[in-house]
């Protein structure tokens, strides 16, 4: 039957006692494909029934559909004509694993931070009712998203707004899985309560349906409500709570999207769906198979990783951890990404998950810091963004001792824009008084990390890719290091970029050009003296690194340099920072930062 | 009997009686001594005797007291020891108008943005759990604040955290006077209900007491809370929630505070104020006396401030508006500070407060440009780096034409470290695709705005500072403007610096030095060019700006004119960006960025 879905007119065309085995099929189409590519599997097992009814209930080209996160977007991706795309997921030139407008107009807004649906859905549909548009506007959000701070301001200014507008929360207890916060108490209580959602429309559609009826007996109604069923937050907050609705009753879910869509006031639909639905493994170990590489089917065996950056800081935490009773670790909902879980274990009473929440993480470790503890933050580059702020106010301008993991710093690969890490140099480097250092290699992270926690004042960021280190393994923690004499030209690098310096040397030498390679151990504070020095006697600098051209460290060295230094300049960096998504040696080629381009940089300054 | 009080501990020695007595001193205290210097007077007069109950039932030297945005401490201050310092209040040298550890250390953070104190509270009960630390913590903060994010998180949080740990909520009823969202619709509910303090306590100290009892009859009194009263948001999110108490009877208020710190769980607090309590004027016209400049306190006439960007800003977007239906305002609970206020009456339909919510206001406004309107976001340059993600993944990766009226931008004078806009060159400048104006002068705001609102695409920000402008008045939106010609060294600023770059040439022309200035209209996307080759004509460049080193203009400019551009150069900024309270052109004085800076810098490169 798939294969007959060319688009969402196919799908509305059916009946609904054929939506069943539609969604079989379309679960069998996706463990088949990520098996291939990888890709997020247990969030869009969980959500089959939810986007078919979406695409059913909605005209994704008119009306707005809003993901949030988006990384459960596929059977929208599936059933908008993107079948063939599958093939490539997530690679270079294919499609992406996360909503993009450039990608398909049913794709109505990007995604990929979370927690941010309500609020650009909340401005969609203002501009709707303001420009008269006839369409709908509705968000897809899950119970982990809204532990973060920026949904719940969504969700405040949107039930005061009035606007027609549904959000539906997509709970599939991760959130109460991790009992990260409040949210997880609030909505536990509700799932186990029996739906009034019949309550509700019997009412509307009898009794609200004569307008002076409605209105002499709407404190009645509000009455017996509150008397079946005490208000929640939501209703607090100004929505019209419905639900919970079971997410994998396909035509029970159209009918409740329906409903909600024709109320014409903000409606927050609760809907219950299983993560990994219909993969067993995945069912009983949702973590384990969110995000995946390709794995084998039959077995549900996924290629061990190797050692990662994550997990070398993981353990070495661990290690300081057992020395030191104030080393305290703190994440926003990526204990298992960030390699904390061994902490987790270990020492439960003074770990920290904070849920998508990564402000509070900061602001919270400002306190934690104020009252003698050495809290460590884990949190990728790119979540970071949302605790910039807090990072200045609460954290550098008491100078307080946080110490930061910059995790997926630099380019992360195959989920491309919205997560590449590439703009925390400029924004660490705003923060004053931060110390960031980048270490090229496992060693030099354990180093690093040392050096962090219990010889410096202060904030202090230890930034880190995602994955695993290269030829270079040396460890130390010197915030300059001439890794390489030569007398032609001087390259500077820090963290993994040292291996793509190192190459391009290699490459030079062979056509007879002698390169000086200078690793920075730490950019920030920046000493750019050695780097000058040596640029001063051979007459030139390359310096390559994987972050955007604002406030590059190259930028720093040229300015600190002045503009009398007497030598020549390349930068090579990514530019504005936008960068898609592929393998990151792919992605390193095509922006022009790998050893190839180094040593073609280097070529044209000599020349 | 206010002179008597030296510390808390003579406050600690007063009868009940007395307390009342010395709360009028206290009142008639700040209003004679804000009446000189200016300061935040409405807030204060509301929290005299929510202060004096803290102070007496908290020892604030050993427990942490943490005021969110913190700039009604003002009693606490004068009840610890800084009587003297109400002299020079939030002048240069003077005490602060927030908390400030470095000031006494009865202050226990700092504070100035909003929505933070949860999150700060709660890392410091850990570390006092954790540590085994022998004192309580004390959140304080307003239902304005309570709209932000940041504050939901920390609640979240400490929820399910079971940290002893009382958060006040003190209820002045700005949200509700505001209407920003759905926490208005939840306050005012519980601002009408009868306390249940009574029964909870009774409970506690009957029933409570026998422990068996206690723990047979949970599920009772749980139901019979719930029969009396729906659980709200705060019980949601694990808080133990008490109120509402009168917040002007301070005997009340330290048996209530008393009973809610001994209860060694997650408790919130509400607590009933009225903004301006014992100063009529103010008490009517709460937004007027919210912070004042020095005023005649027995006419209440505040002096009229003179023509502001804000304003202009304000009125030139009403003009827009006036032409273009989609032209549409936002402001993150600033509709005043913004100058919005006649926009918000005008155009009630298209102007959009979203409460103390940067992040919303960025990721809403994004969902407004995909849709069609052009969405204007009014925001103080601090505040807005609440929104620097928002920024980048909602408004940027789409290319969306989203415009940033970006107020408050450079030294903002007596609000200090907290509340400059020195960053926002930085965090701007990594956003892809940011166009950055910075006008000079009224006339240059309202071009530089028509220019953002309907020359430009993509996100475009206009950068302006507190207050007026000075002797430049031309108008235009000109990406570069020679504004004076010389021969021996190159100016380059933007924004009203320029008035400082006018006078430096003054000063270096007495001295025989022809200054050429350049003044930049547009920094980003920095066109360098006109600079670089002037400096190389002239052989010398002082680029002067107010903001911090990190990502300044210099620098960029300096990066792009490479090490061998053959000129002399140095930069002038505000370093790492902590700056001190105090005049303006003091800071520009003290921060060596001034006119006569200027000039000596120049002197020093020719010599």
């Amino acid at each position: 039957m798939l294969e007959k879905i060319r688009d969402v007119s196919d799908l509305r065309a059916l009946t609904p006692g054929e939506l069943p085995g539609l969604c079989s099929e379309i679960r069998r189409f996706l463990i088949e494909n990520i098996s291939k590519t990888g890709g997020h599997l247990a969030s869009n097992l969980g959500t089959v029934e939810l986007c078919v009814a979406l695409d059913r209930v909605y005209d994704p080209y008119r009306d707005r559909l809003v993901f949030d996160v988006g990384h459960q977007c596929y059977t929208h991706k599936l059933l908008t004509g993107r079948a063939e795309g599958f093939r490539n997921l997530r690679q270079y030139g294919g499609i992406s694993g996360f909503p993009k407008p450039s990608e398909s107009a049913a794709d109505a807004f990007i995604a990929g931070h979370a927690s941010n649906s309500v609020s650009v859905a909340l401005g969609m549909a203002r501009a709707r009712t303001r420009l008269g548009g006839d369409y709908d506007v509705c968000a897809v959000i899950g119970d982990g998203a809204l532990t973060g701070g920026l949904a719940y301001e969504g969700l405040s200014n949107a039930g005061q707004s009035g606007e027609p507008l549904v959000v539906i929360l997509n709970d599939n207890a991760m959130s109460i899985g991790s009992n990260v916060g409040g949210m997880a108490r609030l909505l536990s209580r509700m799932r186990v309560q029996p739906g009034y959602i019949r309550f509700k429309r019997w009412y509307r559609e009898t009794v609200g349906r004569v307008k002076p009826v409605y209105e002499l007996s709407h404190w009645v109604k509000e009455g017996v409500k509150g008397a079946i069923l005490p208000e929640n937050m939501f209703d607090d907050l100004g929505f019209y709570y419905l639900g919970p609705v079971d997410g994998h009753d396909v035509e029970a879910l159209e009918s409740a999207i329906a409903w909600a869509r024709d109320m014409r006031v903000p409606v927050l639909l609760h809907v219950i769906t299983k993560k990994g639905r219909g993969y067993p493994r995945a069912e009983l170990n949702p973590e384990r198979y969110h995000g995946v590489g390709p794995f084998d089917p039959e077995t549900g065996l996924v290629k061990n990783g190797s050692l990662s950056f994550s997990a070398v800081v993981g353990r070495t935490l661990c290690r300081a951890a057992e020395r030191d009773k104030r080393v305290s670790a703190l994440t926003a909902a990526m204990a298992d990404g960030t390699g904390l879980s061994d902490f987790a274990k270990r020492y439960p009473e003074r770990f920290y998950d904070t849920g998508i929440a990564e402000g509070h993480t900061v602001s919270m470790a400002a306190g934690m810091a104020k009252q003698g503890l050495i809290p460590v933050a884990c949190v990728y580059s790119s979540f970071l963004q949302r605790g910039f702020d807090m990072l200045i106010h609460d954290v550098s301008l008491l100078g307080l001792h946080v110490v930061l993991g910059v995790d997926r710093a630099g380019l992360v690969g195959e989920d491309g824009e919205t997560h590449h890490g590439v703009f925390d140099v400029a924004y660490l480097g705003a923060v004053p008084g931060m110390t960031l250092w980048c270490p090229a290699s496992f060693r030099e992270a354990e180093d690093m990390l040392e050096q962090a926690l219990f010889k410096e004042t202060g904030p202090v960021a230890v930034r880190y890719p995602r994955g695993g280190e290269g030829a270079y393994t040396e460890g130390g923690a010197e915030a300059c290091k001439l890794l390489r004499r030569g007398g032609d030209l001087t390259i500077a690098v820090y963290g993994t970029m040292v291996n793509e310096a190192v190459k391009a040397a290699e490459l030079l030498e062979a056509e007879g050009i002698s390169a000086e390679i200078i690793k920075l151990g730490r950019v920030l504070p920046l000493d750019a003296g050695p780097v000058i020095e040596s640029a001063k006697r051979t007459g030139a600098l390359v310096a390559a690194e994987e972050v955007c051209a604002s406030g590059c460290i190259g930028g720093r060295i040229l300015a600190a340099a002045g503009p009398n230094a007497g030598f020549k300049a390349r930068l090579l960096n990514l530019g504005r920072g936008i960068v898609g998504q592929g393998g990151t040696e792919k992605l390193r080629q095509l922006c022009g930062i790998d050893a190839a381009a180094i040593a073609q940089a280097a070529k044209e300054l000599k020349a």
